[in-house]
C-alpha cells in the first residue's frame, strides 16, 4: 500500500509515530505561511500541518481535491485545539514529506454545496465523494451482506439466473436485445427472474436467492430506473408463514444496520382492511388518520350525492381553521386524480357544522356526524362518495396529504405491516388505468402476477367467480411504501393453464410463451414460494433518501439518459448491419446456427 | 414447513421419531407387495418402506420422480440390512401416511443416465436433480460466499454498476439495447466494469467489489457464453503486490472448499519466461516437457530449415516407439496449427537418432542433440523452426499435446503461477488473428487493455518504443488455466491519452468515447489497480467438469439459443414499434426528453 495508515483511524496512541496517508485534500487553510489541511479518505478526515518550510513550500500549490501522500509525525493537539466533531480530532501529523498523486482541475461544484440533479450525475464521481451519497452506496453493501448473512444461515443457494432471456410480459415493456446470430430474433432482458426461479425449484434447489438485477421498459414516471435491484427469494415445501419468518428475519437484520429493532411478528392485515381503513393497499401506519364508513350513518339521507355506492370520510385534524383558498385548493387536489372533488364539512369550536355540505344534512345527521367520524371542534371532515375502489384511493391519498400538511409523521418512526389475502384477479380496465400492460384479452388480470396460486379456499372456484378469488400473497409494507411482495406459487399444470383461461390466455398462446413452465410441472414440482424485495427502495428508506437514485451507484437521470457516459447513443452502421436488426425473422423452429457440442475449454 | 426433517438429516439417533419428509421418488422397489423408496431432498436420501396394507397399496402408484410427502415413524434397519454408502443407511421410515405433492410424467430421460446436451438443457431442470449438476450450482453458492468474506474482511464495498450503457468497445463485440426514449439510440451491455470500477477509484470508494455478469457477442467457439460473470476488484493507493496478495487471500480460500491448500506466495514468472519456456502465457505447471531453445546449439547448422530467426524443441518421452501413422497424425496436428509440419528426431534405444530429420544434421549436432535438449533413449524430440512468436505457440501446444497423449498430468495437481511483465502492446495482426477486435487505427493494440499502466522503466518510451514496453499487468494461470487478470490502472489523463495515441485513437475518438473517463481523471484521480477473476471458469475448476456451462445454472448451447426457453425469439410487430429500432438516429446533443427532477417516490 502507498499508505501506512488511514486518516480515520489516528488517535492519541498514535503520537509520535511516523505514519504515511493518502487521500484528497477536503480543505485548506493558509495560517501565515503555515498551511493545514484536511487530508480525506474512506476511513475518514484527519489535519495534516505542513509547518517546517521546505514542505509548507510545496503545500501552498494544493487545491481542493488534489489527490496526495503525505508522510508526516502524528502528534497531539495542544489542549484546547482539539476538535472534538471528528474522530481524529485530539491529533494532527507534522508533514515532512509530500508527493502529489494527482491533481485536479477546478470543480464544477463544491462538495458542501448541493449540486443540481444533471451535475451530480454527470460529475457522479465528485458526487460520490460528498459525505451523504458516499455513505449511502456504503451502506448499500453492508445491507447486502447483512442479507446473505440471514441467508447464509438457513442454507439458501445462491443462483445466478440468465440475463439474456426470452420476452415474457409481465406487466411491463420487456427492453430487447438483438440476436446476431439469430437476424431479426431477440433476447429480452427480464422483468424478474421469477420463472427461473421456480424452475430452480422444480430442480431441487428447494432454496434460492440472488440480489437480483431487473430491467423494466417503463416510462420514467415518478421514482423509476430502468435497471433495478431486487432480494429475489424462492423456498419449497413452504408455507406463507415460513416465508413470511424468513422475511422478518432479514428486515430486522436490515434495520439494525440503523439502528432501529423491528418488532416481530410485523402486524399482518388483509387487503380489504386496508383498503376499507387507509384506501390503500400499502397503508402508512405511521399515523392515524383512518377512513371512516359513512354508507350506513347515511343511510336514510336525502343528499343525493351520499346517495352512492359508498360514502366515506377522513378527518383532518385542526383542519376548520383552513382559509377558503386552501379549501379550493382540495377541490383542485381531488380534480388533478380525476375525482370530481373532495366534499367538506368544517366543525366549528361550538361543534357547529359549516361548510357547502352542512346544509345538506338533516339535523339528525349533523348532531351525530361528528361522533360518527371521530371528529373534534376545529377539525375538517373530508367525504368521497362514488364508487367504492376510487373513492376509497382518493380518501387514502387525502390521508396521507393531510398527514404530511399537519405535520403527523414521526419522521424517526418505522411501521411495518404485512398485507395478505389481496384479490386473485381484477378487471383488466383498472389495470391498464394503473399503467401495467395486460397479460392475456380477458376481462381479468392478475393483481399479483399469473403464476400466484389462488388460497386454498378459492381453489376450487377461482375461474367461476374470478371478482371474488383470493391470492395466496403477501406484499410487506413500510412507511407506505412497498418493500417487498411475494406469493405462494401454483405448482400443477392444470391450475396454472385454469388462471391463464381467465385471464384469456388461450392454450397456444400459454404452451408457445410459458409451455417450458408448464412442461416442468409435469415432472414432479414441489409447492412453493417466495418473495422479492426493492433493494433499491429498501437501502434508501435506510439511507433515509427520498429517491431510489441516491442508492444506486450510477442511476439514469428522468429520460433513461446516464449524462456521465452520454448512453443511450447512436451506433455505427457496421453494428447495425452485424446484429440483425432489420433481418426478417426466419419461421421458429428451422435449423439453428451453432453446435452444442463441448469443444476445447478456455477461459471466459 | 411441510416436514419435520431433513431426509439425509436422519440417523439412528431419531429412532421412535414421528417424522414428515418431503421430497421426490428417487427409486422405487416392490419386495412382496412391500414398497421400498429412496426419497431424496436437497440434503440427501432416506429409505422409506410403505409396510402397512393400506399405505402400501397407495405407494404402488409412485413413479420416479413424484413430489412426496410422508409421514412415518425412524426405525434403526436390522443389522446386517445397514448401507454404509449413504449417511442414512442405518435408518429407513416406516411410512404411515402418504401424500402425492405432484405427480410426474415419465422423464425423457433416466436421472442416473448420461443425456445428451441439448436434452440435458432443455430439460434443465431434470438435469439439476442429478448429483453432479445439481452438486456443481451448490458449490458455485459457497464460492460466492467464501470470496465475500475474505473481502468483507479487507472493507470492501460491493457497487453494482450499471448493465445498461455505452458501447465502448474493449475488444469484443457489444450486445446492444434500443433505447425506446431515444429512437435509433442503443444502450450497450458491458463487457466489463472497468470504466465504472475505476470511475467508483476517482469517486473515493478505495475498495470495490462486485460479482459482476459481463456480456460479450462473440461467436461461439470453444466454451464461450454470451453472458458469463467475473469477480471484480479494484483498489486505490496499492501497488501490484497489493492486488496479488489479496487475490491469493481469495484463492486459497476457494481452493480449501475442495481440500486443498494453496501454497503462497505463488511464484512468479514473467511473460517473456513463459513463453521461452512452455510457449504460452498461461502455462500448465502440472507437467515438465518446457521448450529448449535450440538455435545456439544449430548456430552452425547446413539444414536449411534451422537456418530460422527461432529453432527449439520439446522432448516426447517415448515417443520414438510412435508408429509411422502416429508421426503423420503430428504433422497434420501441426498443419491445423497453420504451421508447415513438426519435424522430429527420433531417439533409438541405443542411443541412434532417426527420422527425416537425422540425415540432415552434422556428425557433432547428431552427437549432442540428445543431452542438450535432454532426451533419452526412446523418446522423440520435436522441433519448431522460424518466427519466434507462432513457432513458440506450436511447441507449446504440442508440450500439452504430448503431457495429454502420454498421460504426464496428475489429475489432483493444482498449479498456479502469476505471469507479470507482459507487452503492453502487440501488433494489431496479431490482434486481430486471435479474433479480437483491435480498438484504434495503428499497427498496434494493447495487449492486456487499453487502461492499464506501463511499468514504471516503460513510462518514457512505451510510445516512441511500443514494441519493447512492459504493461504493469498480471495474470494468474491455474493448470493451463488464466483465472484472473489484472493491471495497475492509468490514472493521469496525459497518460491515457499517449497509450490512446500508440493504438491510433485519435484525441477526438477518445473524447468521443472516453471523454467521461478522461475528464475524471483531471479531478484528483487516485492510483489504482484491480483484478478480475473469471467466475465460471474457477468454479468449473472447482467442480471438477471440462465446461463452463456446468456451472451455469442455464446456459445457452453453442449457438447462443437456450433450449428450455427457446430465446431468443422473435418479437411482435408492436414491440418492434415500440423499440424504435428502425428509426433514424437524432444527431447526438439534441434536446433530451424526460426529466431530471425529483418526482413523488414509489416502491420499484
Amino acid at each position: 500500500m502507498l499508505r501506512t495508515h488511514l486518516a480515520g483511524s489516528l488517535r492519541p496512541e498514535h503520537a509520535e509515530q511516523t505514519v504515511t496517508l493518502t487521500g484528497w485534500v477536503a480543505r485548506r487553510r493558509d495560517h501565515g505561511g503555515v498551511i493545514f489541511i484536511d487530508l480525506r479518505d474512506a476511513s475518514g478526515v484527519a489535519q495534516v500541518v505542513f509547518r517546517e518550510s521546505d514542505v509548507a513550500e510545496q503545500a501552498h500549490r494544493l487545491r481542493a481535491e488534489y489527490c496526495v501522500k503525505v508522510t508526516g509525525v502524528v502528534e497531539e493537539r495542544p489542549e484546547g485545539n482539539q476538535n472534538y466533531e471528528i474522530p481524529t480530532g485530539a491529533i494532527e501529523v507534522d508533514a515532512r514529506e509530500l508527493e502529489v498523486l494527482a491533481e485536479s482541475a477546478p470543480l464544477p461544484f463544491q462538495l458542501d454545496d448541493q449540486p443540481g440533479e444533471e451535475a451530480r450525475l454527470k460529475y457522479r464521481y465528485l458526487d460520490l465523494r460528498r459525505p451523504g451519497p458516499g455513505h449511502a452506496l456504503r451502506l448499500r453493501s453492508k445491507v447486502n451482506a447483512a442479507a446473505r448473512e440471514v441467508l447464509g444461515g438457513h442454507e439458501f443457494v445462491e443462483v445466478e439466473t440468465p440475463t439474456l432471456t426470452r420476452s415474457t410480459p409481465e406487466g411491463a415493456r420487456d427492453f430487447l436485445v438483438p440476436a446476431r446470430l439469430h437476424p431479426g430474433e431477440f433476447y429480452a432482458l427480464p422483468q424478474s427472474p421469477q420463472l427461473f426461479k421456480q424452475l430452480l425449484m422444480v430442480s431441487g434447489v428447494e432454496r434460492y436467492y440472488q440480489i437480483a438485477r431487473c430491467y423494466r421498459d417503463e416510462d420514467f414516471r415518478a421514482d423509476r430506473q430502468p435497471e433495478f435491484t431486487q432480494l429475489d427469494i424462492e423456498m419449497s415445501f413452504v408455507t406463507q408463514e415460513d416465508v413470511v419468518l424468513l422475511a422478518e428475519e432479514i428486515l430486522v437484520a436490515l434495520w439494525r444496520l440503523v439502528g432501529h429493532e423491528i418488532t416481530t411478528p410485523i402486524p399482518q392485515m388483509t387487503y380489504a382492511e386496508a383498503m376499507r381503513r387507509f384506501g390503500s393497499d400499502k397503508p402508512d401506519l405511521r399515523f392515524g388518520l383512518e377512513l371512516v364508513e359513512c354508507k350506513e350513518f347515511f343511510a336514510e339521507t336525502t343528499f343525493r350525492v351520499f346517495q352512492a355506492e359508498y360514502v366515506g370520510a377522513v378527518v383532518m385534524p385542526g383542519g376548520a381553521s383552513q382559509p377558503r383558498r386552501q379549501l379550493d385548493a382540495w377541490q383542485e387536489w381531488a380534480k388533478q386524480r380525476g375525482a370530481k372533488g373532495l366534499a367538506y364539512v368544517l366543525v366549528g369550536e361550538d361543534g357547529e357544522l359549516t361548510g357547502p355540505v352542512a346544509k345538506n344534512l338533516t339535523d339528525a345527521e349533523r348532531a351525530g356526524l361528528a361522533d360518527h367520524v371521530g371528529a373534534k371542534p376545529g377539525d375538517c371532515i373530508f367525504f368521497a362518495a362514488g364508487p367504492t375502489k376510487p373513492m376509497r384511493a382518493l380518501l387514502g391519498a387525502a390521508r396521507g396529504e393531510i398527514a404530511r400538511k399537519q405535520d403527523l409523521i414521526d419522521p424517526d418512526a418505522w411501521a411495518f405491516v404485512w398485507v395478505v389475502d389481496a384479490p386473485m384477479f381484477e378487471p383488466t380496465a383498472d389495470a391498464t388505468e394503473s399503467g401495467d400492460v395486460a397479460l392475456g384479452h380477458s376481462a381479468w388480470t392478475a393483481v399479483h402476477h399469473a403464476f400466484t396460486s389462488p388460497k386454498p379456499e378459492s381453489m376450487d372456484t377461482f375461474d367461476t367467480d374470478p371478482g371474488s378469488a383470493l391470492a395466496y400473497a403477501y406484499d410487506i409494507v413500510c412507511n407506505g411504501n412497498e418493500i417487498g411482495g411475494g406469493s405462494i406459487r401454483i405448482h400443477r399444470k392444470d391450475i396454472q393453464e385454469r388462471v391463464f383461461a381467465v385471464m384469456g390466455i388461450s392454450h397456444e398462446e400459454a404452451q408457445e410463451k410459458f409451455g417450458f413452465l408448464l412442461d416442468a410441472f409435469s415432472y414432479g414440482a414441489p409447492p412453493h414460494g417466495g418473495i422479492a424485495f426493492g433493494w433499491d427502495r429498501i437501502t434508501s428508506l435506510l439511507a433515509g433518501v427520498d429517491s431510489i437514485r441516491e442508492v444506486i451507484a450510477f442511476p439514469k437521470s428522468g429520460g433513461g439518459v446516464d449524462p456521465l457516459t452520454d448512453a443511450p447513443a447512436p451506433i455505427t452502421p457496421q453494428q447495425r448491419k452485424e446484429s440483425g436488426i432489420d433481418a426478417k425473422p426466419e419461421p421458429k423452429g428451422a435449423a439453428r446456427g451453432g453446435a452444442t457440442s463441448e469443444t476445447e475449454p478456455s477461459a471466459n
